[in-house]
């Protein structure tokens, strides 16, 4: 029987960490073997690729070359870690998938989207996430959140029109893909945010169970 | 004016630093301005990404992981240092370029050679070279030249059957765009080669001059 694959989504500040630990402690309380794991990176090729992606840099990252060091990344993680996951029955996590890249370098960037469905049918094809939690704020809030850490990487850094692009291609990504893509109101209090979370967590286990 | 855009290209062994050498002094004797580069590499982002793809490592590296570094790794080199400088009217000479990943990924390695079509038209385009150089020798032979150096990479270390693969590669290049990519002889003397690299660098000057 496969594992599950559940990636989350979300702008910065929207939470994704500490929905993550929740996840996590779920899982281990229902005794499901999980892995965790985060996009771009999650192997060692793929983690060196996050690095150049992420490095401030004087140089300028040319749009094309940083959506095919994402898709590069994204390759070796499927090849040799998330499939091979999968496929012993262990639960696969990532921060971060496939949606990102139709958000940042699509939406918020204006890449080529043809490009992009491209990409996506050659390095993931039937290889979807079964569940996509899109952690959802208004943009003030999870600005408000951002500001609170230390350190902040070359995305963070971008503008609020940007980070509006980012929220409203979350929410089209949800409209685009209903079955997969679940938006999670992450504004409300903690206790709701993670009952939310936990529904999705338990159709999914039904599902995996019902496998058997 | 805009300059003119050389790659050299063929397997291991077969004279390309020799052949550059020989390019560099042809170009300060005629007063043309230049600029060496390479691939994968040719800018600082590039040169990291160059790294991650020939290091050697324990994991697997998967073959789309590698197709999309190389072409991203190309889409930085041109947006960032070929363009700029052919637009200046300074000469490019590069130590491989497109030919490579479909000799490399494609023909020796047994890639999707749609994506490759694809891959090339977004990031190169119009852009590809004004003229191509194949340093042509026989497996046997490269292997020889080879074998005399103290370090050799992951590449160098391929099979027989690989290096043949290669030569096969740059010649079915060569025959597909006969306008574009010129086979060199480069298993006759040292003074033959150059006399036939000679013949090529004269042709693309007078195109040059006949431009202004």
């Amino acid at each position: 029987m496969k594992g599950k694959f559940i990636s989350l989504e979300g702008g910065e500040g929207s939470g994704k960490t500490t929905a993550i630990q929740f996840i996590r402690q779920w899982l281990e309380s229902h005794r499901i073997p999980y892995i965790l794991t985060r996009e771009p990176g999650g192997t060692p090729l793929a983690e060196e690729i996050r690095e150049l992606i992420l490095t401030s840099r004087e140089e300028p990252v040319n749009d094309v070359a940083e959506l095919l060091l994402v898709f590069a990344a994204r390759a070796q993680h499927l090849a040799e870690k998330i499939q091979p996951a999968l496929d012993q029955g262990t639960w696969v996590i990532s921060d971060r998938f496939l949606d990102s890249s139709y958000v940042y370098q699509g939406k918020a960037r204006g890449g080529n989207v043809q490009m992009l469905d491209l990409l996506a049918s050659w390095v993931v094809g039937e290889n979807k996430p079964d569940a996509t939690l899109v952690l959802d704020v208004p943009v003030e809030l999870g600005q408000e959140r951002v500001v609170q850490r230390q350190q902040q990487d070359r995305l963070d850094k971008e503008s609020a029109v940007f980070h509006q692009k980012v929220r409203d291609g979350f929410l089209e990504r949800a409209m685009a893909e209903p079955d997969r893509v679940k938006v999670i109101d992450a504004s409300l209090s903690l206790d709701a945010v993670q009952k939310q979370i936990e529904d999705q967590l338990m159709q999914l286990n039904t599902a995996w169970s019902g496998d058997v």
